[in-house]
């Protein structure tokens, strides 16, 4: 299996269940949901979901899709509704996402803003629902709770809040830590032991797989940082150089490229590490912590 | 039982409640939670978990309230992240709201962003936490399941959608009625179901109270409207007049402000009328029915 292969097939089976995991283009909320849909269908690398998919195939080769997608069309809803928020004129003021009209470009700020909150909130939709897949509501109920903790003041909400009060000041390191764990890091470890509880996970699995997404989350916001230093906007499909713009601290400012490049290689190999107690139906946990270290948008 | 006293007694309830419920503003994202808690502390009716609680009380008068407080302040999250969202320049650009600044006002509008967003993920933190009283995972996932639904975008978020790119165009009554349903009433109505719920309601009280809230719902909104087109910004604690300066379709522009009055008081009647099955444990729900007409803010 190549991880190019693995990742477009995973893509599609996600891009397909949004047909029938979100609210359709019609009725009297037509033109909010056209503005949800809009950022959601804009492409991306469906990290989050992909994520969640490989855990629970990492857990039990027969989990069933119908289980599991809609917790992945959920932690997508709630990277997508961060991505409009983030992108608002009030936060980084930025008209340029995965090559295509922030959200506001195209519909305005006020629209923007609620399709952000839509998107937040359908995600709870999604998980609330008993209609979706046939996983008991005690798993389901974790599953929410461990994604709404990973998602608010705790985790990713707090680390952009922190993000952005800290621009153009200077602080520790371990504050520029807690940012990346907080804003990146907390959802896809999230997104990790969400699809593992879905399986049905042991406690010995959970503690593992945590550990592996805390460093391929580190590892995907230090190249994040790379990237956003090196790249053109051409390639990334947003701003590049804009954090140095916006005054942002990050790990090449800290260490340089060449240390940060060791680091971001440090922790994927860590990650692949804490997988030693898993066979082989984790080998696509082991590739995508490769893929992020080598991805290249 | 006079309906202050209640009210008072109750909302002292809900208040004291948040500090068990609430993040508490130290540790990393001490200055994020400060712009959340500024909002929830800053007063208000406290109508949605007041309705949920007496919902409850209605079914069975042993609920325990430690099972009840977690929704009822999971409502308040959602309704508080609404209104910081709703004052933002970029929607109805309120600096006053409950008589004090808004919150972007205070803390900037991207904190404020933040502190809407946190709110709501805060709120599904608290429905999805199992260590939080002692609700069947089944009954907890149901609620969470009915007051997504009715926070997002076939509900409140879809009728602030609506309402915003209604402005200043001419729309049928019936467009009207739309968005008052969804932005309004929808979570209401979610409010009286969610506590009935936790406390096991059937089927056919549940039927009733829906019933009761869609009609305690519309007069809510009427009522709104009135007060809009004839208090004064002292008396509402935020800006009078604002749905005409705004361009908005109200109750009073269609129907004058005499029969507007009449209808709000036909709602309260229907939703009482609703609650013909239930005994004198649902006093409380008649006697919030009447205090939704006569209030005077």
């Amino acid at each position: 299996m190549e991880i190019k292969d693995y990742l477009n097939k995973q893509r599609q089976l996600v891009e397909d269940a949004f047909d029938s995991y979100i609210p359709a283009t019609s009725g009297d909320f037509a033109e909010h949901i056209k503005a949800m849909r809009y950022s959601l269908e804009a492409g991306g690398k469906r990290v989050r979901p992909i994520l969640c998919l490989a855990a629970a195939g990492a857990i039990a080769d027969d989990t069933k899709s119908e289980d599991i997608l809609p917790i992945a069309c959920a932690l997508e809803c709630i990277h997508t509704y961060s991505l409009i928020h983030d992108d608002l004129p009030a936060m980084d003021n930025d008209a340029l996402r995965r090559g295509k009209a922030t959200n506001h470009i195209l519909f305005g700020e006020a629209a923007a803003i609620l399709a952000g909150d839509g998107l937040l909130t359908w995600a709870f939709d999604l998980l609330g629902d008993q209609q979706r897949g046939n996983l008991s509501a005690n798993k389901r109920l974790r599953i929410t709770h461990i994604i709404a903790r990973a998602a608010g003041s705790y985790g990713m909400v707090g680390g952009q809040a922190l993000d952005i009060a800290s621009e153009n000041t200077t602080f520790p390191f371990s504050t520029l830590q807690t940012i990346h764990r907080s804003k990146t890091g907390a959802l896809i470890t999230a997104s990790v032991l969400a699809g593992a509880m879905g399986a049905g996970a042991s406690k010995e699995q959970l503690t593992a797989l945590e550990q592996y997404g805390n460093q391929i989350g580190l590892a995907f916001q230090i190249v994040d940082d790379l990237l956003n230093a090196t790249a053109t906007t051409k390639q990334l499909g947003k701003a590049a150089g804009s954090d140095e713009a916006l005054g942002k601290a990050t790990y090449p400012a800290y260490f340089g490229i060449e240390e940060t490049r060791n680091k971001a290689k440090a922790a994927v190999e860590e990650a692949k590490t804490s997988l030693s107690l898993f066979d082989d139906k984790a080998r696509p946990l082991r590739l995508l912590a490769d893929y992020i270290y080598t991805r290249s948008n």
